[in-house]
């Protein structure tokens, strides 16, 4: 595993994050960028992926964090490529710190699941490059979620709604966090309930996101 | 209930907090920057802290939120003084912000509870001129937290680890999580279990800020 200390630089996000994407698709890599609240279970539901997608796809990982390797020790344990980006207290990935992470990965033909860091405002508005923007929210957090943090609901392709075992203990209104979805999301984004803990919605993701990679 | 949309001023936030602070210990109120991932619980610790200490102390609530003013209304449904602050895409509060919210709640001698934006990174960077800061984290959202987002746990005067009846059904480390928070931070704050499900903890928790407020 290596970790990298990034420190912002100036200059456009975008113009480098373009740059990214066409990098990534010249190299057949379907990039996800991972997005959630801390605890939503980004890394879990990663892992999960992984396990299911294994064998098939190949897969990489770059791990956003504001300090700390423990995501990425996870990931390195089960046998995937990963790069830690520590950010030194900046508060989301920026596509520079995603072409330096890339390079180290030298990766191709597979998908590359960026972890950004567990935040539900900033990530939102940083392009990185990727092909899909995957929004994690968790049933423990409470329905009202896309009310209230509406530029990471409206960007999303794809909304995975983990920890499902846990809805019969919470109030959760699984009718209103669809109504505020579609009230604010712009890009059709599916979602998937899931449960990291027993499995449950794991396969249909896993489905969706193979068929996201073979069609370009 | 007021509802104010606010801008970002240029100029010094830590000039601005330290006149606010003046401002609040002259008149005798105590504020309290409420800070916390999205769905960790701050309405729902701060609705059970009125409970509690309701008739015993006076107070009144500054709600922080990107959009939406659903958490102001449950706010109001107690008869509790409220206003909603609507940063419009901003991941924090700042030191004006809470200038001109108090401003128009004309509050003294008790508790100001201010609910800052669901987010344990940005709202640390900014003094909003509290007497003290209260962290909660959530057993959901898993013990590695203090490891991952430092300057959170690093400043915090109180910590609320909320959601505890959910602990059996997660896999959560309360050693592990201790440990976080010990090594990172720097005002030996307690820490708090709370569950505002059953309302185990809370009595603690609010006597504890009653003596707060009465202390000067």
């Amino acid at each position: 595993m290596q970790i990298k200390v990034m420190k912002k630089i100036m200059g456009s996000n975008q113009e480098v994050a373009d740059a990214n994407r066409q990098r990534f698709a010249e190299r057949n890599v379907t990039v996800i960028n991972v997005m959630a609240s801390p605890g939503a279970g980004k890394t879990s539901v990663i892992l999960r992926l992984i396990e299911s997608i294994g064998g098939e796809i190949p897969m990489a990982v770059i791990e956003g964090d504001i300090a700390s390797s423990i995501d990425a020790e996870k990931i390195e344990a089960v046998g995937i490529p990963v790069v830690q980006i520590n950010t030194g207290g900046c508060c989301h990935l920026d596509a520079n710190m995603i072409r330096e992470g890339a390079k180290d990965l030298d990766f191709r033909n597979g998908l590359l699941f960026v972890e950004n860091v567990g935040n539900l405002v900033c990530p939102s508005s940083f392009d990185l490059g990727e092909r899909l923007r995957l929004v994690i929210a968790s049933v423990p957090e409470g329905h009202d979620k896309p009310y209230k943090y509406l530029s990471m609901f409206e960007g999303a392709d794809v909304i995975v709604l983990n920890k499902t075992d846990l809805a019969e203990h919470v109030d959760f209104d699984r009718a209103l966090f669809d109504k505020g979805v579609a009230a604010i999301n712009t890009r059709q984004a599916p979602i998937f309930p899931v449960s990291c803990r027993t499995g449950q919605g794991l396969k249909e993701l896993s489905e969706y996101l193979s068929c996201i990679h073979h069609t370009r």
